[in-house]
């Protein structure tokens, strides 16, 4: 455990203990500092920690108070302590999609610099077992099965398919192993089921904001988007969705309902179901991306769409891109009645997937502590949440508001309308430091003020500094 | 060597020493079997080898004779013994494209056989060095930058493009290296290529026969083909090709100018120019696929269109699967003009390649003798060309003409009429022999009498056997 975490526990004891009760002030961050023995920087992270803990509160010129209210969730009471991000207005037409030349300038400015990934869209890969993976892959690749494989064919690897299988079932969901299709990550695996179910120049429903990913399986089809009003806590608005499908066609609708990128909601159970039971009335197919559905925040893992679905509407993708390892790409699809399309469409487009990277995965999965990674991973990922959140709550401007992620490593941050994110972009780069702008993430340019920060980076003065750099930039950018 | 190698050898010094003279009857098989103590397949190996050298002729009843043609070479001899595979029709409407069903079922039967593989469209990977690459592959996963690749992004590995625009150098062919792009195998290569320049419901122009992955590439994006008079000595017929493109829209034409499969010519250099000319003075993009470039039996290796072209049209297409590992799956496109508009397709589709393959093909190329295992390769191809195109000519039904492959590792097979090849694919699958029936080669059904058989496994009395067995099941299909 790290210093910091380890006074703000110490702290956290004092004030469950009623040593430290509500509204009391704390002793200012240079006083703890000379008393413990400790650095002004490693106090003030243990008392931002305890903020995004919503347990302390910060008054400006007058330091930190005790914010104790019995029984009140600490992500929750953080969410309420801030105004919630802005839920965008509907919008009237869809529109051509193309994000992706936008998109991929960004990524490759973010590749090309030795710069504070803030604006990645990557996990970072430094807790991930990237070397039991490689001796895996070789040891796949000695083996004397491995010459059949050349002509391996979709669906994909029976071992990682039976493997992928048993995880939902273990979190509850059965599945038919003979519906899964393996895929070249989750980008190959949404492109497909997008292409199975929809024809270029279909109307294609999106949140607003929407993960650009969804933007560029309908960009590569020469689809159009409409977004649908979208609540940063809540998802996508059902009734809206409903009422822009009552007055024109819409192909399919694509959302992400657990750890939605960029703004990190879960959608309520009754909420996923409605959705699914509006899809069902209007036959109309829901892709689901949920590859970030294994970083959950909570006790138990959230719901899929796909577990409300009965007429195999929903078209489900996964990958092991956000938890294990993203060099060897492989994602998946559970494609409901669009399967046999879905396959002929993998087939035409890559052939196969490459299956040393399919076996590496699949002995791993068998073998080798999967399930404690992922421990590890959203453990640390909730902290470095908060950490994010409280840090950019107190130096962005006045009026930023932040979105409280329950799963995934993405903040999403509503500036004040004066900040342009590509302005900030640019000047954060010529610091060293990536942010992902809003403008990624919608057809229209009502996420100019939202910038997207990646959280997954284990928490250092580095990072710290950096979220106080791009938020002292964002203030330069109003004047 | 081999024994029949040995013998045939020894048969070829007494004929081209003069000891044996141009129409002398050879002893029968059995006569020389005893004679020189070997068995009577390898006797009867040797005289076929020899007949495929076009140094001795077979009369039926009658036994084997000299035929020696001063300064003739020996393919072109063995090219005018057979009747010449049939040009087919005009066409004269676009088609619907539909053919992948049948391709995948035939695949995977081929696949969960464990049969003779003549029907495979892969090639032997005995000889490729997996074990090679696998331990360059499993070094690149050590690597400390590895980290940094995980945002790597298209175009590819800067090591990897720089190999493959140094290969194309040393072939004579000057290649930007910004131009190239790796993608996953050629698979998807041809279908951005093709998707770059073509939108759904247009026309392509492709060879007939074609091979199917280019029909797959039309069926992908729902547009529609129509089928030129291809030559099997000299491929498309430019004038019937420009006779279309003057009574409607052909949006581009994709060819295989060099060891076509299924036909295996090569495009003689001026009707390579005069295709170019054409697609210039037209400006219709040309799509060059060249995954088999490499395995040429001839002294020099072929030009490709793409060294002809000046103003950016032809989008060529490469594969390391042909050569080295089909399991990696590492193609590349060179895509002229239409380079930036591939590479964004490439970013939706797969985002990108995966980085451990590239690097391990990369250190592979850089050290490893790849121009040795090259030369080895067709050396070995060549030869089982001419020992299958032998075997074929004496043991399938009388009428049957096949295909003189001047590189790559297909045979194609034109049988008489009354000869199904579905129904002759079946029969050769009870017996554990696969086969590549026509069909799977046109939109229209004008190829139900061909076959394709693969040669890339080493000469073996299996392979052997299974060849004159499906000759007599072809035979059994005429009564």
């Amino acid at each position: 455990m790290k210093l910091y975490e380890k006074l703000a526990n110490d702290i956290e004891r004092q004030i469950r203990g009623g040593v430290l009760r509500h509204g009391d002030r704390l002793q200012s961050v240079r006083q703890t500092s000379r008393q413990c023995a400790l650095s002004v920087t490693t106090v003030l992270r243990a008392y931002l920690l305890l903020e995004s803990r919503g347990l302390l509160i910060s008054k400006p010129q007058s330091g930190y108070f005790v914010q104790l209210r019995p029984g009140s969730d600490a992500a929750e009471a953080a969410a309420d302590a801030v105004e919630a991000i802005t839920t965008p207005k509907p919008m009237a037409l869809s529109a051509t999609v193309d994000v992706s030349r936008l998109v991929l300038s960004t990524l490759r400015s973010i590749a090309a610099h030795d710069a504070v990934p803030l604006g990645s869209p990557y996990p970072d890969t430094g807790s991930f077992p990237l070397q039991k993976l490689n001796r895996y892959a070789y040891a796949a690749g000695q083996d004397p099965s491995l010459r059949a494989l050349q002509t391996g064919l979709p669906p994909g690897h029976p071992q990682l398919i039976r493997q992928i299988a048993k995880r939902y079932l273990d979190k509850g969901q059965t599945v038919d192993p003979a519906e899964i299709l393996i895929t070249l990550g989750a980008t190959e695996a949404i492109n497909l089921c997008l292409q199975a179910v929809a024809k270029p120049g279909d109307v294609i429903a999106v949140e607003s904001p929407t993960f650009y990913a969804m933007l560029h399986a309908i960009e590569r089809m020469g689809m159009k988007a409409i977004e649908v009003p979208t609540h940063p806590e809540h998802g996508i608005d059902v009734d809206a969705l409903a009422g822009i499908a009552a007055s024109q066609a819409i192909a399919a609708c694509m959302v992400m309902p657990n750890f939605q990128n960029p703004l990190g909601f879960v959608m309520p159970d009754e909420r996923k179901q409605t959705l699914v039971e509006l899809a069902t009335r209007l036959d109309m197919p829901l892709i689901e991306n949920g590859v970030y559905n294994e970083l959950y925040y909570g006790a138990a893992p959230p719901r899929t769409l796909k577990s409300y679905d009965r007429e195999g509407l929903v078209l489900h993708c996964g990958t092991f891109s956000k938890t294990l390892t993203s060099i060897y790409r492989i994602g998946w699809a559970l494609p409901g009645r669009y399967r046999d399309q879905v396959e002929k469409l993998k087939f035409l487009n890559t052939l196969t997937t490459p299956p040393l990277p399919q076996m590496a995965i699949a002995r791993f999965l068998t073998r080798d502590g999967y399930e404690a990674h992922l421990r590890r991973l959203r453990k640390a990922y909730a902290q470095q949440a908060s950490l994010m959140r409280a840090i950019v709550l107190r130096f962005f401007p006045e009026g930023t508001r932040v979105s409280t992620p329950r799963g995934g490593y993405v903040l999403w941050i509503e500036m004040p309308p004066q900040v342009d994110a590509m302005r900030l972009y640019e000047l954060a780069l010529a610091r060293g430091i990536t942010i992902g702008p809003g403008h990624m993430f919608s057809v229209s340019d009502r996420y100019r003020h939202f910038i997207r920060l990646n959280y997954s980076t284990p928490w250092s003065p580095a990072i710290e500094r950096a979220v106080i750099t791009v938020g002292k930039l964002a203030a330069d950018c109003m004047r």
